[in-house]
């Protein structure tokens, strides 16, 4: 039994400042939400589902509060179209200690599809890159159709919000690489041990104040004549070659 | 001035079934709406725009039957959440007749998210793949968010609905390959000339009678520990390394 008070509480965590001010997020879905209960470190505040859900997860649940719910009260709670058996509130991470020396990192200039962050946080842990930097102008990692599009990955990858010019001038020792229309074709990149990948707004690209910054700009050569790729579609082919 | 019965008849081409009655299908914002414009053989059968989109395409619809609205009335036909100037109705297009040789194409087996089709209908664009073949499982290719992901490509790849499986057993003469979850390493894949890449379902993958009929099976190394890579994201890295 769900009270409404408590409704009114949990969908309004789909507004970022909610969630700034609760310093929690929430999670849906059976597949996510057992990445998350799986994941080290990452701490379930509380579960809200249906009966079918907590039959199968008894075990796993032991020690968190879990709240059993009717279809109907499933719909009230979800941010998705077609809710799926269950909805968990989760402690955000807390913001990571991140150095990129011995290692390849992700930053990110300006992602703000929130279904594009999520996809290249899941590439990202696809590819065992551990952590992501994006820029103050990306959507927030804690969207939830960021936390839904990273299929759980957002357990696995350390994902922080930075000044993101000044902070790739911090990094006077790693060699940054770009996408961009023209450079290097990707194809003749070699295998990376360390390297900083920035990619960029899917309509702007990425920023004259990081440009500058490159030292080596990668090109996925067009052999049509679509105007661009899909900045996830990008990070995937760029880390395909690198890593 | 936009007619109530109008406006009903072109919100309902959001439906499959009136698409597929009338023939037609809609395509919105500047962008695609001018790349539907440029490309030969695109019928574009009816404009309806905002005055700011009117002015600055004077030159490019003449011919064309617009008609100006207001944003109140944009909203009343957009099938986008924050709608875009121009909402056109368009003339689909006539099955393509396909030739699997000399010829790289892609065959789709079950994409039913219209993101993924359009970003992959994209992505194909963007490598000079001229063709798709859908499986009947996948999204209708007319579905505004289709049209919409495709950021204009629609116009210049032809896709083709078939029932998959056995097309696929019609290409005698032509390799067909397949993203799958085990087998060559995409890094060693020689460019191809001519051959079929399949691509499946995002949860199921592809299907048993496909499955059996591949040559070559390519997979992209997890190091990392995603339990997959987003359908499009892998189609554009194998698509980076067999074109």
């Amino acid at each position: 039994m769900l009270g409404k008070l408590r409704a009114k509480y949990i969908q309004s965590l789909g507004q970022k400042k909610v969630r700034d001010t609760e310093g929690v997020f929430i999670a849906e879905g059976p597949k996510i939400v057992a990445e998350l209960l799986a994941a080290p470190g990452m701490e379930i505040q509380e579960v809200y589902a249906v009966k079918e859900w907590m039959s199968a997860n008894e075990q796993v649940v032991a020690g968190i509060t879990i709240t059993e719910v009717s279809e109907d009260e499933l719909i009230k709670i979800s941010q998705l179209s077609t809710p799926n058996q269950v909805v968990a509130v989760v402690k955000k991470m807390n913001t990571p200690v991140i150095s990129t020396r011995n290692t390849v990192s992700l930053a990110l200039d300006g992602i703000q599809d929130p279904g594009n962050l999520g996809t290249i946080i899941r590439i990202a842990d696809w590819f065992g890159i551990s952590q992501v930097i994006c820029s103050h102008e990306c959507a927030d990692m804690y969207n939830p159709k960021v936390v839904q599009a990273t299929m759980g990955s957002i357990a696995r990858v350390n994902v922080l919000y930075t000044e993101l010019a000044g902070w790739l001038s911090l990094q006077k020792d790693t060699r940054i690489y770009a996408a961009l229309l023209e450079g290097q074709d990707v194809a003749n990149l070699q295998k990376l041990q360390e390297g900083i990948l920035v990619i960029g707004n899917e309509a702007r690209g990425i920023s004259a104040a990081i440009v500058e910054q490159v030292n080596v700009k990668v090109t996925i050569p067009k052999k049509g004549r679509a105007e661009s790729l899909n900045a996830a579609v990008a990070a995937g082919i760029i880390l395909s070659h690198l890593t």
